[in-house]
């Protein structure tokens, strides 16, 4: 089988990496020819192509930002693939990409989310078990083809990841709370510290706990803007439902009322017995 | 020299830890029973003892709650202690620990803030190297007695501790914006989730991302109100910043500015230059 894996940074290369021995041949497809040199080098994949290389592909990776995988779903129903072609894409959100894929090509889409990722990019960023034991989710599967449904599963099995099924639409909501809205969060500390703080008084304070509220505000700003902004709605709710504990918090520690902030705290406690 | 530890838990039981070899006898004080057998059978401490063994030592840690420390010191002004003892508080506010510390032993106060934790809390949780490599906050330092200072350094310097000097006031504003609000708000994202989100679909999105931004959730609920109410001003001036910096992204996002949404998150970017 032959691959094409569109994008080469964390996500395709990690992939690529991961799956050389699993594909015949495996070709990358970037508009950044550094990315390309050094997903060579890196051995990421075994050549470097071109857009229309899809036409001769068994599987596509689609690992570039949203905007880019609907663009690229346009393009790929205009060339003149194989009927048994699998394309999966690895967009953080779902509704959108389903909703865009023109209906030639539905059959031959799997929209998958693979739960996994650093805070950094790039080729260089790949590495080989970026996906081992993850989550990879899978929309609207009922759309795909027989086939293209086999193809998937036996890579995502191939990577040792656990899937599971999802409604789109569903898919999106649970992903601005659990996903998005932590990411305007963590800016959020990142932006206040900074105003507020200097250097000095980070680097010595700033212990463990920071660090990770801190982290996902490393994340790359043009891949997030385009995630937040196909996923608008759901992470104004979730923003929304946040702002409101936070407000809570706020108000018993305006108010004294210490205990009520405990028994609140308590309850956060929980989320660990279910994580 | 005899050291004696005012509770057991994390902080006390992984200094007693650390510092077995260090002194001729280590005696343990809790107040709970169960961290007291813990402690000894975990060989945190030599011994364990009552209040009154503080008489007889050279050093004395206070790992306890803030309000502990408070009464605690109070109690040891009333005791017959050595002139050259050192009391070390490990309290994570230190403008009310030293306004209130009993004039008679402002002296053998060395106010000190590990900035070293986990999630996990009692005599279970001690762990040798805690404190490696960690920084060690000391306030005030010109109010402690010139052998207290050495004492204290000398111990902070056996654990491979990065002193750093600074004014308690100056300390709490900082520590509120570090290390307090972080706190608030991955407590608020994990109330906002588990109303929101079900088991399954938590356990199934959380990639490290979220994780990271509810670990803080994991932690005491009775020492963060006490921390919480000790800083109150700067705990919430550090929430209306964060509120502040929340409210411009969620306006970015309702109104479509894409393009300043991102260059907001590349000034959050710049955290990570300087960590």
């Amino acid at each position: 089988m032959i691959c094409s894996i569109v994008g080469l940074g964390l996500m395709g290369g990690s992939f690529g990496l991961a799956m050389r021995d699993y594909f015949d041949e495996i070709i990358g497809i970037d508009h950044n020819k550094k990315h390309c040199e050094d997903a060579l080098s890196l051995g990421l994949v075994d050549k470097i192509g071109e857009f229309r290389d899809i036409e001769k592909s068994d599987v596509v990776i689609l690992a570039i930002p949203i905007k880019g995988i609907i663009s690229s779903l346009k393009k790929i129903s205009e060339l003149n693939i194989k009927d048994t072609l699998t394309i999966i894409d690895f967009g953080s959100t779902k509704e959108s990409i389903i909703k865009n894929c023109p209906k030639n090509i539905r059959k031959n889409l799997v929209a998958s989310h693979p739960m996994a990722g650093t805070e950094y990019s790039g080729p260089n960023a790949a590495i080989a078990d970026l996906y081992t034991n993850k989550v990879m989710v899978v929309c609207n599967i009922e759309d795909s083809g027989q086939i293209q449904r086999r193809v998937a599963i036996d890579i995502f099995n191939k990577l040792k990841m656990h899937i599971k099924y999802m409604d789109a639409c569903e898919h999106d909501r649970h992903a601005a709370f659990i996903s998005h809205m932590p990411h305007i969060v963590s800016f959020s500390i990142a932006n206040a510290v900074l105003k507020q703080e200097d250097k000095e008084h980070i680097v010595a304070l700033a212990a463990g706990g920071f660090k990770d509220m801190s982290r996902l505000a490393k994340s790359n700003p043009h891949m997030w803007k385009d995630i937040f902004s196909e996923n608008k709605k759901n992470l104004l709710d979730s923003i929304e439902a946040f702002k409101s504990e936070l407000k809570k918090a706020k108000e018993m520690i305006e108010n004294d009322k210490w205990d009520e902030l405990e028994e609140w705290m308590k309850t956060g406690n929980n989320l660990h017995k279910i994580m």
